[in-house]
């Protein structure tokens, strides 16, 4: 049975927060030969792999459309229908993330502004297995288009059939996804970073994966391609306050635990009461759970924290930095405007992280292991790049000139200096000339 | 001399637009190694790599309040109203990048919402030298501030007296900045990234530096400390079209020619004749220069490119993705709206790029070699990261249940589907209980 920790002090927080360390095997020398035989090799190497990960045989990496076509005609009508309500909440909200271009004038002839350039080619990974993530193919596709990417290419690796899973043609048929590749693993990454006669290279890569996925994403960046985040297990913290209901939150960290042995799983109530009431209906629940012994898993390496104080419990919030904080509180929204750290934020007891993980809308491609402190979720800033730009007139140039070459040779970069006074020289003949 | 390289076809755009490859030293190894001291030894580690590779003893690693205002009050007046100057500008565009907290109801008991929270802790790395890197400080300080983060902290490394240099201080002053430490190289990467006795962690590192500083802030995601952008030499692509003036150009290309023997200089010309009469220019200019030695090398990888077809030349200037941008042409506004790739734009001929280096307002830390295709240049955004959150009412939940229950049961995950129907049961009940 797991330890409730009463009342810790402060300075304790940093310790409990602190996540299992994984062992992650070193995989660098794996990786890199990977993306050193798909540079020479191309498809050939893809295939090869291919062969000996997944067991398939491939004549095309890229799948036939009369295939997406027909798993699309077979999806069922009630999947169909919740991807197409989810899809239009996630569209709605990641529409209204858009902004205006920034434009400042100083009227004195020098314009400024800032504008978002979508990134034109986008490649988005989805793991294969029996159960299809395809709610992460909405969560990526449809930002990606919101933000105007012009090309976005899915890869997901085939079953020993050669064949990528058909909910994951069908969603991404749904999303209007033109470039589907049969391809998984780290090969699949190194395809889309380097680029190969099949699939052209992308300047961006999403989506999760295993450890391989995930270190060949990070590796990627040694070849001009970036990636969405780092990766880590997923998480999640509930907040309980006297009024939660035990077998909502119970479930709650259940829906979390059962992604994965790593998962991590952390409750923060109260009470003692509240804490121990959760931790009661959670090892009832477990018990009918197809997953339960990955939950129970997850579950040894979870944490039942009793925290009366309530601004201490704000504290150990943000000291964790969850990638999901449920906060079961008749004061959450009061709590949220002081939450620093956190992925996405569930307000209140009708509000599950299953919920974010499919339908409101928000995003559930998160930071994870404490990222939340630096790093944002996916959202539509993540599918554009931002580009600057400055307009001087002669007028501005002679407000702000003295000021460069002042710095400039501070700097003692008299070249710098020397761009300016080129030009005021020459305006201070014009009079002159003209 | 170097070769004008007339009309190329389009097909060749992408290899004239390759980077020189970096002949890096592997030097992962000796990184860790810092990191591994670092967090073993903390300050001890951290003055012992001091005393061994700036030759400097130090006592104490953060700079005394004390000095830091002898060096303020020691400042030249000059030198002290162009960094003013600057600062307003550089603080008025960025202040104007804020944006409102974006919230979306949908009317059914669903709200969600995404705010930009300050990271909390950020770290500054300004490189040492004869020349400090002093409009540097302007651009990560000012944008920090007005991000809100609450901790700002700034290493920069000592000369053999232990001291940082005096501007470093005086201007670091004029930002406001508290906290500062006299360490350089991976070292200092290493202490922030960590946390020492003296230097607590931070969430993210920006600024330039060696190649040292570059490896060791990408070694810093292992400790779960951010980092800025990925590095490269910095870039100057000058288009000049017919109306373009050959002397500005020149110096705007030494401008970026004299920052290193590794800078990329690349001139795109509407005809042979200006092509021509730049190069010209370029090497009569360049003799004049105190770093004509650094310059005349970065000009040796330069590229002279002639494209007489406006829209080839538009294809060229974002295959090559630059870190800078001029638009020396009277189509420089009508070109920015094809710009897709770019750090930072000119626009015209009174434009030039040491402009922007100092004192227009824009942010001169950006990408390089050909990063700007996927990321954006320093700007507030940088310094915050953005938390989802929703509120679901019982009604809401009603509404997206049965969605979420059969995406979550689609991907085989029950207890994420349970998570619901706990609370649709809970809800079901209350009228025959209440």
């Amino acid at each position: 049975m797991i330890t409730i920790i009463e009342n810790p002090s402060p300075s304790e927080f940093t310790d409990i927060c602190k996540r299992p360390v994984l062992k992650s095997k070193d995989l660098q020398g794996f990786i890199a030969d990977v993306f050193k035989q798909v540079e020479s090799s191309g498809d050939v190497a893809v295939k090869e792999f291919t062969r000996t990960f997944d067991r398939a045989e491939l004549n095309d990496l890229r799948v036939d459309s009369a295939e997406v076509e027909r798993a699309f005609a077979q999806m069922e009508s009630e999947l169909m229908y919740a991807v197409q309500r989810a899809s239009e909440n996630i569209r709605a909200f990641h529409t209204a993330q858009i902004r205006d271009e920034t434009k400042l004038d100083f009227g004195n002839g020098i314009r400024l502004g800032q504008k978002a350039v979508p990134i034109k080619r986008v490649g988005i990974y989805i793991p294969g297995g029996t159960a299809p993530l395809l709610s992460t193919i909405l969560m990526l596709a449809i930002p990606a288009q919101i933000a105007g990417c012009k090309e976005i290419v899915l890869c997901s690796p085939p079953s020993f059939n050669g064949a990528i899973h058909p909910s994951i043609l069908a969603v991404a048929n749904m999303c209007g996804i033109k470039e589907i590749y049969a391809c998984g693993g780290a090969q699949a990454v190194a395809a889309m970073a380097i680029g190969t006669e099949s699939i052209k290279k992308v300047m961006k890569i999403f989506g999760p994966g295993n450890q391989f996925v995930m270190a060949a994403k990070a590796f990627a960046m040694n070849y001009g391609c970036a990636m969405d985040l780092p990766a880590g297990p997923s998480e999640l913290l509930v907040y309980a306050d006297d009024q939660a209901i035990p077998s909502f939150v119970a479930a709650d960290l259940l829906s979390q635990a059962e992604h994965g042995a790593d998962s991590q799983v952390v409750c923060v109530a109260s009470s003692s009461k509240m804490a121990l009431e959760i931790l009661e209906e959670t090892y009832s629940q477990v018990e009918s759970l197809p997953r339960r012994d990955i939950a129970m898993k997850a579950l040894e390496n979870s944490r039942f924290v009793v925290i009366e104080n309530l601004d201490e419990a704000i504290d150990f919030i943000n000291e964790y930095g969850a990638e999901h904080l449920i906060l079961a509180s008749v004061n959450a929204e009061e709590m949220l405007d002081q939450v620093q750290n956190a992925g996405s934020v569930f307000l209140g007891n009708f509000c599950p992280e299953s919920a974010g993980d499919y339908a409101s809308g928000t995003n559930h491609t998160l930071p994870t292991n404490g990222w939340a402190k630096s790093y944002s979720g996916v959202n539509v800033d993540a599918f554009t790049k931002k580009i600057t730009y400055q307009s001087i007139s002669e007028h501005g140039l002679r407000e702000i000139g003295g000021v460069v070459t002042t710095m400039a040779r501070a700097e003692e970069l008299e070249a710098h200096a020397r761009a300016i006074d080129v030009r005021l020289n020459y305006l201070n003949k014009l009079p002159f000339e003209q």
